[in-house]
């Protein structure tokens, strides 16, 4: 077995700022055996290691869907579909993050698209995946041998060591938001893959997945699955679902009872049947609905996510930018980075985001003004 | 508020390789225009991305505590213990991970070195740390006001956002093994720091901290901390129950019972008191006894670890290293390195690594040869 | 404070039989001896204390929906509802019982018939409640101020300490099953009770509840209630729910695919949409579908049941006991007594247990053959 | 199969009272009517049924360990040990409880005694048991195999479906406490029970057990037992850890810091190491120690509890009772009765009781003055 790093040398680089020791000679020379030993001292590094608050390298970005969607279209005259690039899948890369085909230092965010009779092949890997649909129908994804087909507004999962492949067939091409944890799995070296069916292992196209009969009826849950899963059995979560949820809290707050998150600010989280927990351990998903006019809370947490308009227009401030948006849009919202929403028409947003592994370590914090 | 990063131009690296779609003209035209708008498509990089099973950036490695105590002697020479650089710790420098201060890409590890009558002054951080002491005494670590004396073969806990400070009342130097969970922190954003008192809250020096006089009791808690905290309350685990408890197991095997976790080897894990879990959210710590001429089984697992030789001499086998290690040693197991001891004389080791986090999120592999 | 109980008297019942010691003069002194101080022996007693396997005093019984519905309407031309006797609800008395009206040592259920304008007034007490109607519709009932309709097929809850009472709007009395773990509760003295308004708190007559519009959404959890509550917040399963997910498992076995818990039997648990556990911390709820012609697998297992045909006939065996079953019969099923259903028609059936109980202090066992 | 319970009939005892309708030549044809379909109203009921608050049948009692002991000696001389009555046990019969060998409605409290040489046969039962020695020493009790030698001040365990036997090696006979969750399990009926080894299945008498020598180390767990267990795994708590837990907590409050339950009342609780949950999934145990002239919170909680004074002398007072209670005694607390513990010497008071099922069962409610 070989391990695919080379050896990278050490340079301690002590600057002459407050707190450092003088630079002398000795002290050179001290450093020089530190460097030759693979040490490096806290007391130079500390302020980039151990900052006060949170210090993202990544930054918060737009990107336009219409951009995305006319690339992709391109990469689908010039690039096929199969095996080895597995995926016609055009990943968002943070400008922050070093060229790293990153969209935050924890997830991967890519718009892939698949064109008339396609099939990407299957395969499975231990990254947590999943598909939400923006625009457009006609593809399945086989997941353990269960067709689910996409639609609009659906979101789509496929936890990881699944295997999972998609084909599409309608007559027009088909793109969407593909969403992993792959940053953090690489950075953690956590990361299998095996290649599987070239092409899909079902080529039925039933209206509703296997799972979803199995699993998409509220407070229900079949015997013959009695033992949870740590991701969510349910691989499909359809848009009348989601958006009847939606328009329930704003006709609840219409009625004046309590139900939404804030005023004017409707908001679910997709969850675990099973154990109400969320999607898939490392991957929270959520959608939010904002009434025209309506401002969520300004709010900054630790964790980074990635936001998507699913419909409407309205305008976004992270951190220090400030954005108009419409259908499509993707943004980036780095760690620790204040976080607001307005809506310009009624504006339904889809979100994903690492907050899980947060909370699963501690390392959750939430501030709202 | 500013963030540090500066935006970082994309550039898509097509090989010629398998799998590749041919580079005309076209396509060049293509990969422009993903630069542009900051995309990178996911065909040019699954192999490195989403690699068959994990390639570790780090490597194995070994430091030799010999080494590493005259450099932080010759430290505490030149270098002065205060506010700013906060602590004389220096740190272990994994070659594959390009100069940073990172034994693994989640751990960070340090010996820390004071002399007669210094003090590293009173800080918090969201971080989780610990000490771990292969030599010496007389220095007190005060956390959150409740000072714990450091002893050999002592694991002392500062769990994230306790306050915490180090004050040396001996007449003679005292060196030690300092863990966290620095870069896993800094790779999620998730750090936060606050500095403290310069000198420690709390001079007194009991040979008990408050910590272990309530919670240091097999099976017993105190009703008056009903509520349990993500980590665990006992500030100290003293070596003689360490020692105490792995030779039980080995006394176990030699009556012909059940006890060791394989022939001639013995291995305790610190716990919660509370909870029976890992003594941090992010951090798992444990000791091993090999018996002289044993050897442990072959093993790999994803996550990494960080092992110290606590007495005693032996070999260790790490991926395709083999190393005769001693006292004090120090060396490095990357994420799905297979790893094997072999006792020399009879081999105490600590170790500690990254194995709650995968565990909570699912990602936990194990291969046992 | 007065504790409502009298002194009783101790008397030591020893008999002849094997292992017991000689009847000697002295050993009946000691016995009384034993009696004045309020002791027992346990070689006395064993046999009855610590049977070999439960032998439970509650008896398989079964009960005729037409008589209790004809007693039922017989009781509302005689007994008014209102404060003080609460509700007017006839509860099954398990004759083996004592003349106790419990249905089982943990399990309360019983006929509840409300005529058209009547109210049952608002109280609450710490006992768990549902209600499931077998038939009719025209009732509310209101959960913490929100109003929820009744009707055919649903399951209703009202958990320990929510406020709730009934009001009939319909020009036709309703009846339907309601069950408590009563009988749990008053035997390990949790009993709280509080009178509320005499009237319903809310005159409203909406289709859907409140808490139905915020949690009736499969796999959708709203984020104004992040916080999970002991017992279910959604007050309403619908018996469309109920009724689709039971048909899309015996479709999925005409298809081959997996889902039914066996051949021919279809059956969902009712849980909580935040954590995927049991509707409340005491009492387990399911509905089971068998197929005409086909039966259960042969089930006996620790803790007890009561189950109501919802539609259909078929025939079930509890025991030794065989009994033809038809709409509204309702029958219990003892600890550890093997139950068998088997379908005349399609056999829709309803069940609650208090099977929780035994899994949360591992009590839990199950045979089947 | 046979089931032990005859068919009681039923009769509804009405009274004249408020709320209930006219007693009715109608109502009493109704009546009748009930109670040959085995039916019985709530409206008769419900005031013994669901009380505003528990109105347990167990009454507060003492016993007096000098009573207790003189009974369990004479018992000694008349009733031999052996296969079919199993332990000379004599357990405390509420005088609440209708003569049932009940402490509490879930409580089962005895004293047993074994005479030099005597053999208390293994068997193994779904109940859940421990011992608590208030003096004396040289019995062994073998728990799975086990040796766990008893001495005093010591809890030992013997958690549901474990295989246990006791022999006495010493020269004098020896009298301890055995708590077990028999009523609980006979109401709900859970009792499981098997015959094993005439004689104890190990002879050896070591100071330490196995299962210590494993688990009786603050904080570490053994790696070769990774999986947790229901019940805890230890199975002896020995009475220097108890003791010496206690006296720290005073200590600290001497030196002004915290520690303590209330002032001069330190308390722990006996816990599974694995898990810090109770030692058993049904019953708790605690120590308590109340200084001279000091007294507990007045309290009281859902739940029953029995006590024994280990050593010392002081008050206590139980709803209305109070009592002079000195070493070895034993008194019982029912459901939500208040109850207060004053300190006449220094006074060390051993406790069991059902907590974990209202705390399971969320049924848990704690006042305190």
């Amino acid at each position: 077995m070989t391990v695919n790093s080379v050896p990278s040398p050490v340079r301690i680089v002590a600057s002459d700022s407050i707190n450092q020791p003088p630079r002398t000679a000795e002290l050179e020379e001290l450093y020089r055996g530190f460097e030759r030993e693979l040490l490096i001292p806290l007391w130079t590094e500390i302020g980039d290691l151990m900052p006060l608050v949170p210090t993202p390298k990544a930054m918060p970005h737009l990107w336009r869907w219409n951009q995305l969607l006319q690339l992709a279209a391109r990469a689908g005259d010039l690039v096929p579909v199969g095996r080895g690039g597995e995926r016609r899948a055009i990943a968002l890369a943070n400008p922050g993050l070093g060229g790293l085909p990153y969209a935050t230092p924890t997830l991967w965010a890519a718009i892939q698209y698949l064109r008339p009779g396609e099939v990407a092949p299957e395969h499975r890997h231990s990254q947590n995946a999943f598909r939400f649909v923006i625009e457009g129908e006609g593809v399945w994804t086989v997941v353990d041998g269960d067709p689910v087909e996409m639609r609009r507004g659906d979101l789509l999962l496929t936890p990881g060591w699944h295997w999972h492949g998609h084909h599409n067939q309608a007559v027009r091409p088909m793109a969407w938001l593909d969403g992993l944890d792959i940053p953090l799995a690489r950075s953690i070296d956590a990361t299998f893959f095996e290649f599987g069916s070239d092409v899909v292992s079902n080529n039925d196209t039933p209206r509703f997945s296997r799972a979803e009969r199995l699993w998409a009826h509220p407070g229900l849950r079949p015997l013959s699955e009695e033992r949870s899963t740590p991701s969510s059995p349910l691989s499909a979560y359809r848009w009348e679902h989601t958006d009847s949820a939606l328009a329930a809290q704003l006709e609840l707050e219409d009625e004046g009872l309590s139900g939404v998150v804030g005023p004017g600010h409707a908001a679910v989280r997709f969850t675990h049947p099973g154990t109400g927990e969320d999607v898939m351990p490392s991957l929270r998903a959520e959608f939010h609905r904002i009434r025209s006019s309506a401002k969520t809370r300004k709010r900054r947490e630790v964790g980074s996510s990635v936001w998507q308009v699913f419909e409407g227009e309205g305008t976004v401030t992270v951190g220090e930018h400030e954005w108009a948006i419409a259908r499509g849009d993707l943004f980036v919202v780095p760690s620790w980075q204040p976080m607001q929403l307005r809506g310009g028409s009624q504006l339904d947003m889809f979100m994903f985001s690492d907050a899980p592994l947060f909370e699963r370590l501690g390392y959750d914090r939430i501030e709202i003004e």
